[in-house]
């Protein structure tokens, strides 16, 4: 199966307690798209400038994606740059420069209309339901937001949960969208808005997966995965998209799609998350093997299972 | 097995965003003894005045709770008032009133010397010691402390952890007492001075249980159990210290003392605390039955739990 994801490709400049970098490969779409990568055929759609590099590119090609989405204009591409203090689970923003990014109409190529499953990483919600609209057919489509639209755009927003199965936010974007401060609360106000589930992400306490009643089986229980302790948490930046692209990869790999393995996507996005942060950018992600991840999942599985 | 608790008995004055209660009966020994008393025979050594009812006394006794050790003088009991706003994590504490907890001398029966397991509730950690001492042929210690002993009482706290084998503090006070931010790390701080197992307490993320290196059974792999995403949480007070009483009740309750005890003891301990947060003060913890604690063990076991 084959999983396109529409979002930003980026230079970043990350200071962190471990050090410092200055305009590394990032953007929600790259690290999306190298964790979903270890799990299923991977397409991209995003924009850059005329600074992406042939090197920048082979980052992609070399874990077999499919950059034939990846629009070339003339400029510069997205440039974040942000730090983490004590707090590593909340970035400080120093510059944010959209430059090409700013009028990004993601372009479908027709190629890729086969594509069964979707991820809308985070942009304006008018472009992820344009995107959506085109891709009618896909089995799922999983969606992430941002306190920006939530609070800007919060009807545009709304129109988009519609046609998402799965949105993945963490806790505070998720009070936030419900308007609720009661978690269990502000996830089913979220999940009356239209996804199917929806995957709460707790930073280094891991992950929670709610489901509408009867959606992906039978009732609403709901399923928590741990994180595991790390002793040092180099870069966070990029670990919620590491986590999207290891969990729907992974039910991309799939031949259905149940509450067992949405269970089990669940683990590997905790995995795939943990794994990010251990390099700065995607250095980690770049490398890794089926093998380290499989065996990764399993430290998660025992970190949880009584016998 | 027996357990033996010394620490608070209090009455509380409580305000959270479900409702107000004023004088009612609580304490870190009273919720623990609670708690542990759906697993096995508890003893309590505390201090209460002469405010102290046959009604206060029965909620221990109809539990099965030996009130031998709870000494009465002149004066009025211990009281707290504190009260929970948006962050149902953190109390902010309106008045404490030690009265005759002040001069707290814990006195043990000689009937309860041949008590198996102890736990040193969150008092002076100089009382906690020569508590310890005075008992010295327990099978089993468990602690905890607060940021107050933490920071005022350094000294005395380090020669205390020398002799608990497992200390229960949540995130911020272990932070705080290794002087370090990253949790994992700061865990095996703690665990040099002296504990051979550490419980970090989540709140609404459940535990981890860190070990020392083949402590209970082999290698130094921790452990998690999650908690019950719940609806609304009516009273946080006394949490901690119902998760304490379900953790070491359950493990008293045991044959044995090894890492699948302890791994099962950090989900009861969940479960306990899952309780006592659904009605103000002691309330649920009170009209228990240990079919519901198993039937919600078995929950939160699914909670985590992969085919």
């Amino acid at each position: 199966m084959s999983i396109l994801v529409v979002g930003s490709v980026a230079f970043d400049t990350i200071a962190t307690p471990s050090g410092r970098v200055t305009d590394i490969l990032g953007g929600a779409a790259t690290y999306f798209s190298l964790a979903a990568s270890y799990f299923t055929e991977v397409r991209v759609v995003a924009v850059v400038g005329d600074d992406f590099t042939a090197e920048n590119e082979a980052v992609f090609t070399k874990r077999g994606i499919d950059t034939r989405g990846i629009e070339r204009t003339k400029g510069k591409s997205f440039r974040w740059g942000g730090r983490y203090l004590d707090n590593l689970n909340e970035a400080k923003t120093d510059f944010t420069e959209l430059n090409v990014f700013e009028k990004f109409q993601p372009r479908i190529p027709k190629e890729y209309a086969d594509t069964q499953f979707l991820f809308l990483a985070n942009i304006h919600p008018s472009l992820q339901l344009a995107v959506r609209q085109e891709m009618n057919k896909v089995s799922l489509t999983g969606g992430d937001t941002m306190n920006f639209w939530i609070q800007g755009t919060p009807d545009e927003l709304k129109q988009t949960l519609k046609s998402v199965d799965v949105l993945l936010i963490n806790d505070t974007e998720t009070k936030m969208l419900a308007a609720e401060k009661n978690l269990l609360r502000a996830a089913n106000k979220v999940i009356a808005l239209g996804p199917k589930a929806l995957v709460v992400k707790h930073g280094e306490y891991g992950a929670t997966i709610f489901f509408r009643e009867n959606a992906f089986g039978v009732g609403s229980h709901p399923f928590r995965a741990p994180a595991l302790p790390i002793d040092e948490v180099k870069d966070p930046t990029g670990a919620g998209d590491s986590f999207a692209g290891g969990f729907l990869g992974y039910i991309a790999s799939q031949g259905e799609i149940n509450r067992e393995v949405l269970k089990r996507a669940l683990f590997y996005g905790g995995v795939m998350g943990s794994f990010a942060v251990e390099r700065f950018g995607t250095e980690r992600l770049q490398q890794l093997s089926r093998e380290e991840i499989d065996a990764r999942f399993e430290i998660f599985r025992e970190l949880t299972h009584l016998d």
